[in-house]
């Protein structure tokens, strides 16, 4: 039966939840952290190897800064708790800049930790030009040289992504890893995860021609 | 109204379409020939300002000499006719490869053609690590650094990406421009394409929210 290695995770729609619930929009972040622990651990019962989870990125810190404070909050707390699991745990993102926050510095290494039998990368602050090596930019943002290496060399080729909240978009998640990985969008939003989303989601994969190109 | 400003279109499932007909896999590709200029058309018509398409990767050209041959064909042909039309026309891709046509090479420079009010890019041997300027690479193809400037520089961001043939994944497709795409799926075949096709994908557009991160 065919498993994907490495799954990436786009937990989205946090904020259209907590507005669902009648809450501010900062106060969604929290509760993605159970499902985040509970996909983990489902992770590992299905034999996948590597988990990336898309954290926050340089973009996503423009917004307004009670926002920002929750989700850099969340993300701080979410390493934590899979830092008690098993996992190889990697916190991947611009730690040059002020909105790294500090308490996660010490994850910016792979560690090993438990029994270190589930890759973990953890995006936090991350940018998709910072990754790619792009270190200035003009207007568009794109049209400038690359230089230097890949920054997520340590994070290996993704062959699902899943993305909850129903958009069908990357956000600049690991674009160099995420070249042929397979797209499922749930159209839920993250805090209401339920394991059946990852069960179908796995099931969709089984079916899927993998070709790379060939 | 909310129109792309960039599509991206990987127009798929040729081969597909070509054993669904009882015909042999290679004999599809020059069926999507017409809906190519259509789709043309009707961009166009619609106010998009830019469109690129997927022709054939580094990767494809690994496929049996006799399916190379008839894309690479293909290839060539559709691009001979975007040039009867006004296009501002790239073809890009790695020339330094004996799989790169030479028929192609007058047209690796953008050149205005006609009125050239619709800037198409065409892709032919297009690698995403060539792209990226990756070259050389180890076991996985991902671990390497990467050198160099982005060879798409020409290539603006994609707003929409639409898909035929089923298959939810880039496969590839310009990496950096896709970043922030909004990724819309035809089951259908190419070679099967229909104006709806795109008009759907069009009003699917207008409904997402575009926020770039933001």
């Amino acid at each position: 039966m065919k498993v994907p290695k490495h799954i990436g995770i786009i937990p989205d729609g946090n904020r259209r939840w907590a507005e669902g619930q009648g809450l501010t929009k900062e106060m969604g972040y929290d509760k993605g952290l159970d499902p985040g622990l509970e996909l983990f651990r489902l992770c590992k019962e299905q034999g996948i190897e590597e988990v990336s989870y898309y954290g926050f990125t340089m973009d996503n810190t423009k917004r307004p800064s009670q926002q920002t404070r929750a989700f850099t909050d969340a993300c701080i707390k979410a390493v934590k708790m899979l830092a008690e699991e098993d996992a190889s745990l990697l916190v991947l993102g611009n730690t040059d800049s002020p909105m790294f926050p500090k308490e996660l510095l010490p994850f910016t290494k792979r560690k090993a930790l438990g029994k270190g039998t589930l890759k973990v990368n953890f995006l936090v602050n991350y940018g998709w030009q910072w990754d790619l090596g792009h270190l200035t930019k003009n207007e568009d943002g794109i049209k400038t040289n690359y230089y230097g290496g890949l920054k997520s060399n340590d994070v290996s080729r993704i062959d699902l992504i899943i993305r909850w909240g129903g958009r069908r978009r990357l956000s600049g998640f690991l674009p160099a890893q995420s070249v042929y990985a397979d797209f499922y969008v749930v159209d839920e939003y993250w805090p209401d995860f339920k394991p059946q989303h990852l069960y179908d989601a796995l099931d969709w994969y089984r079916l899927q021609d993998i070709t790379l190109g060939g």
